[in-house]
């Protein structure tokens, strides 16, 4: 089959693999149908994931179709059509007990692209099949299931849930890529008075304004803008979308006492915290990986159409064109790109 | 009447001031029977806190008998045996609607010997009496009920709430001075599994031990009792007791992924986040000035015998020995001392 395997840092290859094969009880073997791509991936090319290996299959969301089970696996059958998320679960250790998915002990949590071969393939082998794929409804889309496997429950439970948003709420939400734009939808989930969206690019603010932001603006006009709609006091949720110490820094800037600043950004460096500033200003500052508990409710929701994702995806692509779909998401400042979602011809 | 008076950095002097008079309404004077001295005061006098002026009369944790009130006071009367609480409520503003009275922003909060004269003095004016004092019962002594007007409410709601501390949990407190001391009595009321507390002097670890602490560590030796005592994973909540960077660096060290890191520390300098290790671990931080908001449930506790306080004064002294009682609490190392009481002759 082909796959996208990482060679090492700065190098990427669509290339011949052998088949994945059932190696444990648990597993599943699904055929792609549908998969995207992520900054994380990105991040991995850069070099800045030192855990992957040379030789790994790269990608953690993706659509397929079940071929074949191990003799352990009872929820899914071959036929069935799948969301694959970027979080398996052993489903048996204390944090898996919790929902606590994403810090799996009993080897699951962010393995897929990570720690074995991922899903930007022809086919792909899914450890925990039982607690790690999730049944499609007829209802909902490859192209908008896609969204589930990662970014839609990301910015919900890592942005939204951690930073605690609610009904009135302003929330401040520092990046405007496929992420931050996410957490633009699942703050509204929660009615918050104002959602201003921060980024240096305007084709960025352009896609926050059109996907339900109240206010977009530079950097430099973030502390006036949340100042203005927070009566003064400044934001009750920061939510950092980037994965800098700067956009960290700035969430922080931002809350009133009292506030949250939750941190979605995948960080390569230390941040400086102004705790001599912070100290008394009861601030809660959370980060997360994604534990992928709320997929199911997240599901239910687009499938009932209370969860409009249909702006995330701009360029679509065959599953064979995936270097050009990694270049075009590599350079979103030519491209234009949010998501790119790649499907099987 | 005699008071202690801030003469800038670094000079203080029990010396003489008019007598308090009522300002406002709402205000009540108060004849200050008994008062502690806190580490927040040696930081004022270190210039940490540029905000106190010279001439300032210091002093936030007193307990007293209220000799005047304004026209607008009705919660105690003349006679009333009062404690006198590090924070002040106006009562009406958007914080102190929801008990987040650190935060008033109607002039209250942290203000006695900080934004207004404090309670280091023969007599002292209390703003916003009727939401800022207590009163006492009289099984309840003038000592005890002194550690409730600052450490115990802040090592209870800024450490042990903050910190979500439940039953069964591990527990690394990071400073065994006062607060530190308070916090190990505050995490009990939730039955922690493991109480380990970590400190450089000797003498305070064995304060520590005496106050309930399971497992008493040097920095140096804090990771491995965290992971023993945890399972391996770490501490489900790290308390910062110190206010210095390397005790906050500490405990977000310490913590398991999912872990609370709260902190109760008065910084002066911006500490290091190692986001680029913390962003995928679900860690939570949180700051806060104490709101006090838990005050009368901690006096009910005192009252019926539910909360042990009494290691924690260790040097007693007449109203009139301000500065001995100065000396004596800033030279912790040669004193021994933790709090140091004095009380009216």
């Amino acid at each position: 089959m082909k796959a996208l395997v990482y060679d090492g840092p700065g190098r990427r290859s669509w290339t011949d693999r052998p088949d994945p094969e059932i190696l444990a009880p648990t597993d599943a073997i699904v055929r792609i149908d549908a998969v995207t791509i992520c900054g994380t991936d990105l991040h991995i090319l850069k070099g800045d994931v030192p855990e992957v290996e040379r030789g790994r299959i790269l990608g953690h969301e993706a659509v397929g179709t079940i071929v074949r089970i191990g003799n352990a696996v009872s929820a899914v059958k071959p036929g069935d059509r799948v969301l694959v998320s970027c979080i398996s679960a052993c489903g048996r250790c204390e944090y898996c007990r919790r929902g606590a998915y994403g810090q799996c002990l009993g080897g699951g949590g962010w393995i897929l692209g990570h720690l074995v071969d991922g899903v930007q393939a022809e086919f792909a082998r899914i450890p925990f099949a039982d607690t790690s794929v999730y049944l499609l409804p007829p209802a909902v889309s490859d192209e908008s299931a896609l969204l589930l496997a990662d970014i839609i429950p990301t910015s919900y439970e890592v942005g939204v849930r951690n930073g605690q948003v609610g009904p009135g709420d302003v929330v401040a939400i520092v990046g405007a890529g496929p992420i931050g734009l996410a957490a633009i939808t699942a703050a509204r989930l929660y009615s918050p008075s104002s959602v201003i969206v921060i980024d240096k690019e305007p084709a960025r603010l352009a896609a926050a304004k059109a996907a339900g932001a109240d206010v977009t603006v530079q950097p430099s006009d973030a502390e006036a803008a949340v100042r203005e709609a927070g009566g003064g006091l400044g934001a009750d949720v920061a939510v950092e979308a980037v994965g800098v110490p700067e956009t960290f820094e700035l969430c922080a800037e931002l809350v009133r006492p009292g506030g949250r600043v939750a941190n979605i950004g995948v960080h390569g460096k230390p941040a400086t915290l102004h705790l001599e500033r912070l100290w008394i200003r009861d601030v809660t500052i959370t980060t997360g990986l994604v534990d992928t508990s709320s997929t199911p409710m997240l599901l239910r929701m687009l499938a009932g159409g209370h969860l409009d994702v249909s702006r995330m995806v701009t360029h679509r692509f065959g599953l064979q064109e995936m270097d050009e779909a990694y270049d075009v998401f590599a350079h979103p400042q030519d491209s234009g790109a949010l998501k790119v979602a790649l499907f099987r011809e």
